[in-house]
């Protein structure tokens, strides 16, 4: 065994133990608590594993999973930010950038790379692992969302219109779950969660 | 679309969301709360993609992920069990069946086959996959216990022999983490963060 190897990705395991401390807008359907980023990229895995079938190509189901647990993790330097706050999404990606340099500039070289090009194929949504994964990214808010009532929706007065533009690359991804996303949505209307 | 097999599919996916409410005796390195078991199961996946080369056998990753996303959901029913409380793990394996029978029953029954499948394989610890998720699982928690300064353990008042016993089976997964995990554990004892 290299020792100094395990080191280094032992290292890197524990900085990423910060994304349990890292909250979303988001709330949990029982407690009515944030929801964390560990959290939610565990419930995104879970969904991809069961969903599967409604991608909308055959897929690479472990570079989908491989994409989602780390997907979030800039977000221990760059912090969550709030998918309907315009101000903070201006100089999310440069936030974004310089903590994918630092976190996984902790792993050696090659998984580093590795690491990287996952996270960067899906934030640009290039391929159809990442656009599967970016569906679920929508969908999971969505679920949670609508399931507490829309109060993180009403508590930012967001609108219908922000919703399906936001979300309806979802589409892309899994058309069936895009098609489900968008009843709810009405729904939510209806109920009052989300303004028109 | 086949919408109800999609509304049974999200029906367990909002079932299994109270696993971010299972409590686990394990604190997080930042803020010393009390881990919950959706993050736990994240924080494993992660580390099966980065310790993947440490795996004592050839071994299907995706496998393994699965295994792991699903490997605590029984203690949504259940409970978690303290590792060292003799008394409770006496009708441990009941409650967790009863409760796999339940949360696994949400399902279609192809896909309630599989889940249930790959959850009695990883308590079975029957094959590569198994031990090296086995292995994890009891990695994970000596990590964050030894950066928290043994705080569960002097909880309790855990014994180096109990650790020791408990956690061997690492190095039947994963022979070098085993190795690591012995140090760790010769170290705890030294700061005083473990009995003798």
């Amino acid at each position: 065994m290299d020792s100094d190897r395990l080191e280094t990705q032992l290292t890197f395991i524990l900085e990423v133990e910060q994304l349990k401390q890292v909250f979303r807008q988001t709330l949990l359907i029982g407690d009515r608590r944030p929801e964390n980023d560990a959290e939610h990229s565990w419930h995104l895995s879970m969904m991809a594993v069961l969903l599967v079938e409604h991608a909308s190509a055959e897929i690479d189901l472990l570079k989908v999973l491989k994409m989602l647990l780390i997907h979030d993790v800039v977000e221990i330097d760059a912090g969550d930010t709030f998918a309907y706050d315009e101000v903070a999404n201006q100089d999310k990606e440069d936030r974004e950038q310089m903590a994918a340099d630092r976190l996984f500039g902790l792993l050696s070289p090659d998984q580093a790379k590795v690491m990287r090009a996952l996270w960067d194929e899906f934030e640009r949504r290039q391929s159809a692992e990442a656009r599967y994964a970016a569906a679920l990214d929508r969908l999971q808010p969505l679920l949670l969302n609508y399931h507490t009532e829309g109060t993180a929706w009403r508590r930012h007065g967001v609108k219908k219109a922000q919703v399906v533009a936001r979300n309806e690359h979802i589409g892309e991804g899994a058309p069936a779950l895009w098609d489900y996303a968008r009843k709810l949505i009405d729904q939510a209307v209806e109920r009052g969660y989300l303004t028109e």
